[in-house]
């Protein structure tokens, strides 16, 4: 009976089904995808993921619940040192994750020396595809800016924001609306020292422009009924962190790239779409763990709409999901115990990233105004001495105004900080710096292509491994190997 | 000319060679691999692979040198806890690593309720193949343990070495001699409360012999001249750190894995050689960051000794790198800055974790000679206001005997553990813990088989994949997907 099953037929399907796999191409296709996701967890490091998987685990009670990022086929290591410190900053580790090259800390998609170098989204606009920057950061920040742009200084969003007018760019959704509105704005604050209206320009090429929490609502009802353009920008600065967000005011960002594939997949020539979840970062920085939990948890369900996407077209469908670094130097283990417990972050119902340094829970001098803010929001009702005798330590700093003890806060609020180590300790979890880390991080991938994206890799690698998989022709300047590196200091 | 290839006989190859992919097999062989290493870095998360990559980098200069761990082309991610604890300790990991089964903590290749289950060297050792455990550990520890011995408690080593006796393992080399010689051994100090000899047992058996240091250097002549049964232990307890290992003394990993293969490829089964860098993790729980980089260094070099004949036999070899787990909460950044810096660590003659801690270093209350010894074997002879008062605080704390304030250094020396945050800040790295953490871990493979081992993968996974690659039958207690978890706690 088996004898029969040998056929020509077979032969051909054999072969072709062995073909594929050799080239690290996903199933009978040799073509490049057509629809690519390009998922970056800014300061998404290990510990990130797994604090957020065991989180789940244990709000759910499934004990062998996953990510999604953790049930993709694929897995690679990436380092992620810059052209000037082996711990990078978002911009040099954007740049090698967008063009394939290593840059100095602080600079958006050019060398050192000022070349420009082609980002993927550039690459993908040349072949005709539609293309779409999403983030829960402002959309000028250095991860969205290096698909986008080109500047040697990142902070310059002001230039950036231009640059995207002619980026050809389809499809924006972030924060941080300052950038593109005039100075004296009526509609809200700016940052712009002129009086252009970039937002208006947008509109003038035929964007459908969402600005400021108001149009939330709008931008939820809108469906694209063919080739559109989008620029949203809900927040005068960053979207919230999710632990914050509320619901009717800003979309999730979750919603923000279901929303994005909703506009781009009416690009006929295909897309990519690169989708940040920009605060994980940010959250590290100011070692909330609660924080960072929730906003990997937010990436993973944007990562959803992607996958389900992917579940309709997985023959012409690639998701990568990658971090630039790691931030906070996250531990997951704390003193001389072997366990973590999330009891205690299960009762945060705000960042203390956010609102405790800088927000509606920042000491203010009233001690008992903030002792019952971080009962009510942070559950930390049951202070030991120990507890409050550091908490009031910290307020002693600000009553009395120690610039050098307040400066070892990073520019963080001591009283802040006091309480997110707290919150830390009691989860058995710690960090090590309030800058990035120099330690590897995790890729995931799935889809057409994703195999080559695995193993130990650079950053640079990574992209230069995209460029090659999407058939994109990359900068000029030649790509050597490992990587074109100026120099390297800080070591 | 194409169609007369698709014959009968092509449509056979194809389809091999297809589901020899599908089943991540490497090349054109579906067979198993004959000969198998299993390195296990204790303790070696993320961090402290890349501490090790950049102080090389930093010490040779060349900036795109890598480990020979991460120059393997299959990557994977491995979840750690233990059944009952988000944070494992090394028997509960190794269990996994070494049976595909969940334990608790503290447990030697049982499940928790006492079902004893097979390690991948037994399995080698139904087969017929050579089996090999070498460590830098006394070789009951943990993680050589898990692969030849069952116990509910990892600290009976002397029954676990009794155990090793009946465990076919052609070669045994590490510390520890310890538990195998009787109490009131003349050759040196036991920890037995018998007068079993267990090592005369062993060359009852047949086994070579080699016994403390000064045995060394007749392990290094030893030849096999056939199949041959090898038992090394060197030390009284774990073999010393790489960084204060004196040559002529005792032999390093590398020697012992290299004389591992000598041995075992005269087996005419083939092998399965466990190579585990033991004391990276000793390094990390102590915060040492150059005693963790020598061992790391350590394990690499025995890698090349496997990778050396992964070249002569490429279709009939499989090397796969893991850990058990990460060991300190390694962190590759500190305080507010974004570099690494390697100056000090090079000063690094001994380790902190062992010298400082224990050894000629420790503060035994003369202050000048401790200042002295670390001056001189640390390169702190420039040591800064801060850092003179905190080791003087801490000495101040052993002075007064101050118990409650000693405890939290979790074992260790006051002074010694504030020497070794001098020297990690000075590197711009910190430790959130003394114990392990629950992040995930990297995983390296090349050979035979070795795609299949790569992705994201529970650790009880991986050593499923391995019995599933190398044929070999598993524990009859059914496989559950993902573990066969008792119950989890401590979440």
């Amino acid at each position: 009976m088996l004898r029969k099953f040998f056929s020509r037929k077979l032969a051909v399907i054999a072969l072709a089904l062995f073909l594929g796999l050799i080239g690290g191409v996903n199933s009978a296709s040799a073509h490049a995808p057509r629809y690519v996701f390009y998922f970056i967890g800014d300061g998404m490091g290990a510990a990130q993921r797994q604090a957020a998987e065991y989180y789940l685990r244990a709000e759910t009670g499934v004990k062998d619940i996953k990510l999604r990022m953790n049930q993709f086929p694929v897995a690679g290591i990436n380092t992620t040192y810059s052209a000037d410190s082996l711990v990078t900053d978002s911009a040099a580790a954007g740049t090698a994750l967008a063009a394939g090259y290593k840059t100095n800390n602080g600079i958006i998609a050019q060398l050192p020396d000022g070349t420009n170098v082609k980002s993927l989204v550039e690459a993908a606009e040349e072949k005709g595809m539609g293309t779409g920057l999403v983030t829960t950061t402002r959309i000028t920040h250095a991860t969205p800016a290096v698909f986008a742009s080109h500047n040697s200084n990142r902070d310059a969003e002001n230039e950036i924001a231009l640059d995207y007018l002619d980026s050809g760019v389809d499809f924006f959704a972030g924060g941080g609306y300052r950038h593109f509105v005039p100075q004296n704005w009526d509609g809200g604050k700016s940052k712009r020292k002129d009086d252009l209206n970039i937002a208006e320009k947008f509109k003038g090429q035929g964007y459908h422009i969402f600005l400021t929490e108001k149009d939330t609502q709008k931008f939820r009802n809108y469906k694209p009924s063919g080739q559109e353009k989008v620029f949203a920008a809900f927040t005068y600065s960053h979207l919230p962190y999710e632990l914050d967000r509320e619901n009717d005011h800003t979309p999730s960002l979750a919603e923000l790239t279901a929303k994005g594939i909703e506009v781009l997949e009416k690009y006929k020539e295909g897309f990519f779409l690169m989708v940040e979840g920009g605060r994980i970062d940010h959250a590290c920085h100011a070692h909330d763990p609660a924080g960072s939990i929730h906003d990997t948890l937010a990436f993973d369900k944007a990562l959803d709409e992607a996958y389900s996407f992917y579940q309709k077209y997985p023959d012409e469908t690639l998701i990568v999901v990658v971090a630039d670094h790691e931030t906070g130097g996250f531990g997951l283990g704390f003193g001389d115990n072997y366990f973590l417990k999330m009891d205690q972050l299960f009762k945060a119902k705000v960042t203390t990233a956010d609102v405790l340094n800088e927000g509606v829970g920042k000491y203010d001098k009233d001690r008992k105004k903030f002792f019952d803010f971080i009962a009510t929001n942070l559950g930390l009702d049951n202070l030991s001495l120990d507890e409050k005798i550091k908490i009031e330590q910290a307020m002693d700093l600000i009553d009395g105004s120690q610039k050098d003890a307040i400066a070892t806060y990073a520019g963080y609020d001591p009283a802040a900080i006091t309480v997110t180590h707290i919150m830390s300790e009691r989860a058995n979890m710690f960090w090590t710096t309030y800058a990035h880390s120099g330690t590897t991080v995790p890729l995931s991938a799935i889809g057409v292509g994703a195999e080559a994206l695995g193993g130990f890799k650079d950053n640079t690698e990574v992209a230069r491994t995209l460029f090659s998989i999407l058939e994109f022709k990359p900068t000029e300047v030649a790509f050597t190997h490992p990587t074109s590196l100026p120099k390297v200091i800080n070591y």
